[in-house]
């Protein structure tokens, strides 16, 4: 039985692999929405020097499997069925902020749509718009 | 105009920003198809401690815009205007390997599909299947 | 040159075909915006008695449609590239209603998302959401 | 417990509804596999006179579910979950084919690809591809 509570699990995942290399934040979570940020680095870009289009989609998918687990029963984590991103004007920014909402949490399928922000010191606007499928299974036994 | 055919295209994109840094390697590129290797590493995977779903992602976005490009006239590029990817198996293998073939390359906006495979020393099996939709604009002067 | 509103050539593309057939009405129209009902039918369920997913689609998909389009310039209109559905819950009621509204605009693509709803006498929730890519271009000429 | 094998439940699910009325036809089908074919009429088109891309996103879920539903238990049938198109070209022949196949079909979720022509007199060409989730339920009483 887990006793990871939602913010604990989200930072858990977080901290690990591809998001800890990368460098991706919570900078906010409440049951059913979550909001990530990932500052510009260099090995985070294409050859036009924006965030990578996967990068982009790796931050969403992240915030869209954060967002549908916090309304999932403890000892339960989303992974990714299928997700979809719609890129919106180019990730030019000094970070890019994913924000997930579930919009609809089941038995075993949960559904989120992320935004995505790029922004600079001054403003901010959406540069990517998605959707994720997320099928519940029992946490690995090293998370609970 | 530029004067980098295809091929010196893809490796030029490849050579640069998250693609170079996470070790992408172009294994086999003729007009319209790719594909592309990806060697596993720490950074590189989720939780779980398989392939990261956003890393997978950003392989196949990589892959398809590579096999279309491949079918651009020369001083092109096709840039994301939209992806989809399903996942079907754990990706715990040593590589994936992302094929995509661009199955409808017109004016201005081109199609590709994308399978993913997880290999070990033994096996190869499917682990993503995805879609993507580019839109060619002119290459950046930095790349003619 | 067309001479065709917004509200006229949206009227005009929904008296076609398969919308008029099926008794797709316009409910409400703005810039970016449009909101479409189809009133429950035998013809247009599936199996179960609920409304066919292909069914739902398509009137999310001709909302997109004219959402996008009334932010085009006139004598344009915008086709699909893309569309992709997420089904909530089951669209058992009286009617359903897709809500589209045009996330981002540009030259030559617009996107959309659209949440549809199944409405009963006394409740209304979201059955389906779905995101859609668009391209522009010029009206037919008996449209214009 | 389900008396139904896949032809007769295929069968039985496209002699209802949205896909009786629009007269869809069971070309093919083998385990994992559907042929759908749909003649041309006037009330299945858009406003440029070709097939409306609901209806070829309706056969093509249609051909989905049938196609993972031939790969489940008895006494299961797919319903979709989410699914994708890309409009590939105009469909304006005087009929369309979707042909499905499932890719990967598990314990609860399955996925399958959808290739659609259009057909005329003298050729065949492609014109949408598509994805689709499913997700297993129990038949319902009357299916049974």
């Amino acid at each position: 039985m887990s006793t990871l509570n939602p913010p604990e699990l989200a930072e858990k995942v977080t901290s690990h692999g591809f998001s800890k290399a990368a460098g991706v934040r919570i900078a906010h979570l409440e049951p059913g929405k979550v909001e990530l940020i990932l500052p510009r680095r260099d090995d985070l870009l294409q050859f036009a020097g924006h965030f990578h289009g996967g990068v982009i989609a790796a931050l969403a998918d992240q915030a869209a499997g954060i967002a549908v687990t916090s309304k999932l029963p403890q000892g339960k984590i989303g992974v990714t069925v299928e997700f979809k991103v719609n890129f919106l004007a180019s990730a030019d920014g000094d970070e890019i902020i994913a924000r997930a909402e579930a919009i609809q949490v089941g038995g075993t399928i949960g559904v989120a749509t992320i935004e995505v922000f790029t922004k600079n010191e001054n403003s901010e606007r959406r540069c990517a718009f998605g959707t994720a499928t997320m099928r519940a299974v029992d946490l690995p036994k090293a998370f609970s």
